[in-house]
């Protein structure tokens, strides 16, 4: 099943996608809700972020070829993370499906796009097991984990480098019911195609972090859980879209456009 | 003024106080909202965290003597950061006046308080200047950034160092007005006052951090911002209980209690 976020005229709800049909949702998709009898052409709502996270968690470094091609770039030594020891991302700078990547004026050349898998959390969850891990997941959506380089390695922290207002597209909606080990996420610039890789093969995988998490801190309705990027990101220009596909859930498409 | 967030049987609502009355109040206090006829003793309601925050900003290393003393601890060179870089915490891990801090079980002997000054954002803001950085600011609160010193050392990030369940109480409530430059902090545990120091001696103080921020986020109503800790924090111990008090906004009071 399909589920979006979407605005038409003034209102905002949850609906649920069928072919090129929207139809409005009253209440939560992970809680109580109903179908109401609205329903529009898809083409014509404007898609919102699926959610706005309660908490917005981000695995960070989590596939092999990542961190050693990552490191080969700065001449460094590839270090493996040794558990799941998940970070975070910040609200503010989450945009929905075709809204504008914006590049500030100081930004550098290496302004880069990662392509994550998103787990929606639908259930409230502490010290789960691996064999109950997903069930707390109610769908998933792909994130675009904006990042500038050079702030990445010169800040104390991540803040500017992967939070900056627009660095966070996620869209362009819910799926549900899918097996993220056989998924595959490809990304394009601009049509041309600049990363394609096996959406499972992380480090550790989304029932590890689960599992991890889940011991310390509880996942409640409502967050995400953004699960890292695979090779080499390329850099992103102003004029450019950036489109990223993983397959089952649909495509995240968003311009690059200079700060103004 | 004292806005606070509290329940009373199952009604959920901001109020205002007054000595020992509290007036419930419909909408936000940073937002339209009015005064209803619906009046409690403070004592008989239960206060609630006075906010769930859009984004949990969190400035981390910001006075000059935790730098040289935390520093010393390890046999380390005091490291000052160089420019305001905001970190974040996690939502999940907020907890309420009076609640307890809960710590885990294989939590060590180094689990700590740490005393901050909270600031809640009011107006949404982007590129605020110095003269008009408070502006945005609606009232303070009181922060305890929870630590556990061995985990922050070791892990990868700081998410279960700080972010485990309970390990962020907030409160007693917000209040306007206040001159943060003119208080003080004082940590108590069981009674015995641990820490004493001017709540605005911070190498980069409420203005350089919104200054620094708002030049590439945009902070939104509801978005709260703690301000870091001085001195050298004492271990917490089960059965104790910490008191934080900042002169003008109040006392933040939690006990330690085992993970069940």
């Amino acid at each position: 099943m399909i589920w979006c976020r979407f605005q038409s005229g003034k209102d905002v709800s949850y609906g649920i996608v069928d072919g090129e049909t929207v139809t409005a949702v009253e209440g939560l998709p992970w809680g109580e809700h109903r179908k109401t009898t609205r329903t529009h052409r898809l083409g014509e709502v404007k898609l919102l972020a699926p959610l706005v996270p309660g908490t917005f968690y981000c695995a960070g470094v989590n596939y092999r070829s990542h961190v050693i091609k990552m490191a080969a770039k700065r001449n460094a030594e590839p270090k493996f993370p040794e558990k799941p020891d998940i970070g975070y991302r910040s609200p503010n700078a989450i945009i929905a499906q075709g809204e504008a990547i914006v590049k500030p004026k100081d930004a550098g050349e290496e302004f880069q796009y990662e392509a994550e898998l998103v787990a929606i959390v639908g259930k409230t969850a502490k010290n789960v097991s691996r064999e109950k891990a997903l069930d707390c997941i109610f769908g998933w959506t792909i994130g675009n984990d904006v990042s500038e380089r050079v702030w990445q390695r010169g800040d104390r922290t991540l803040w500017r480098a992967k939070d900056t207002d627009t660095f966070k597209p996620m869209g362009p909606w819910i799926v549900t019911g899918l097996d993220y080990k056989k998924m595959r996420t490809i990304v394009k610039l601009s049509g041309r195609v600049v990363d394609d890789f096996a959406t499972g093969d992380m480090i550790f995988n989304v029932e590890d972090y689960i599992v991890a998490m889940t011991k310390y801190v509880t996942l409640h309705p409502g967050d995400v859980i953004w699960m890292g990027t695979d090779g080499v990101p390329s850099n992103m220009k102003v004029g450019e879209v950036c489109e990223i596909e993983i397959t089952g859930i649909g495509t995240l498409s968003n311009p690059i456009v200079a700060e103004a």
